[in-house]
């Protein structure tokens, strides 16, 4: 879990760097080197990342397809788990929602992930994913993953 | 629309064939030949779909992606959606809601895929996800199509 | 849990009569003499609820309250949650998710709804809800309950 | 539409009275004196409402029923559709999705809600549950409703 130690933010379970590597050495086949997804910024149960854009993810109207934010806004909620309760791989989402809200542009997209609950068997979460440039968020989503 | 021409089953707007030369043509980056993505039966907004298992599908724990799930299903309602109304490669996801109930096996993966209303904006279906070889399902999915 | 004892159908944990007497008396807020649910019928992770048209359940446009729908699907999940695992008056929803489909008449409610996994600690199911008379339901929920 | 007229903050469509008398006038069912439903505050798709406690919405293990909060969500998200569009009371939910997070004590409930798409045929939000005196939410929802 995170520590607080008088702070007045929480220290996270693990930092950006101790994450990326887990994830390197547990989901090689998702997480490696030109995959596209980084991690931007990792506070306790509060985390940025992005996915950086490729052409192979348009869909018809030249637009990013809707499972390439669905898998973003998975590994999003992964990482903001990770952050909050430490090295837990066998963590397994059990239930998210999208909306679609509007259609990004052919850019990057970034992904807020922030933690609402943290239990001893589930941890629930948003995520909020946005298009670079633009303000108005492309999609919201809401996530509940069990901890093993 | 579906016609129904006096018979017991209407007839798909467009027929499997019909459905694969589309997507070829309007989405090759999700289907092309070795994309381990077919169509197994198009019945008006009921249709068949499967996954060919790869192991690239595998999360940590031996078990097949959540992501890999949502997009077999989001693929099963867009297949479902042209199924009922026709050439209508702009439709797009407003919603989708997944919930993961069991973990698959390292075997292709069925997605059923019903509309359960279509009117003239909105398509709402659901998706049953099965691992060949097993009788309950790893996951359901409920998703809203916005059509153009 | 429901017993199977070499019968086609399992039996469920608890019948419908046995259901009703708990619901008495652990929920008389919700259910009580002249409260408008009833239960039709009960099978093991498969129940049938409905709820009597009354006139405070009407919104504008003539059609009966989204809420009215909720807490139907949401009671009719607690019922095949009993039908399943049997007195367990302290299990509580933690996720529902309702998509309204068509416009209900002034006419009763009827809730189909069925577990699509039971484990240990949470149980999935559908709830497929009607207007009397209607071919076509008028709304669709997933819903997971966790079990104490 | 909300006014920005110019203003930090735009000005809402309707303001909180008209919002209660347009509720009053057209939802009486739902809307009366002694409901304990209330209007606490309504900036332009951005409101908090609040439901006063009353023992009959106590279920089973002495906390709020689930279905006494999904009423809440519906009417938060449906005051803070007319504070971004304005008059249009056939406005109807189309989904509506809740993760209840911690049972609420037995407090008033607070709901504030907050368009994150306005659509001009469907607007999007969320809307996060509190218990009075409690800082952590009890329950976190999205919804769509159609705009006729």
């Amino acid at each position: 879990m995170c520590r607080q130690w008088g702070r007045a933010m929480p220290v996270p379970a693990l930092s950006a760097e101790e994450i990326a590597d887990l994830l390197h050495e547990v989901f090689p086949q998702a997480f490696y080197p030109g995959c596209g997804l980084s991690l931007v910024r990792v506070d306790c149960g509060d985390v940025r990342v992005r996915r950086t854009y490729h052409e192979n993810t348009i869909r018809p109207g030249g637009t990013i397809s809707g499972p390439t934010m669905m898998e973003l806004a998975d590994f999003a909620m992964y990482v903001a788990v990770f952050s909050a309760v430490g090295r837990q791989p066998l963590a397994v989402t059990t239930n998210l929602n999208i909306n679609f809200l509007r259609r990004p542009g052919q850019a990057d997209l970034i992904a807020d992930a922030r933690l609402l609950k943290v239990g001893k068997r589930l941890a629930v979460g948003e995520v909020t994913i946005y298009s670079e440039g633009a303000d108005e968020p492309v999609a919201h989503v809401t996530s509940t993953y069990s901890i093993p």
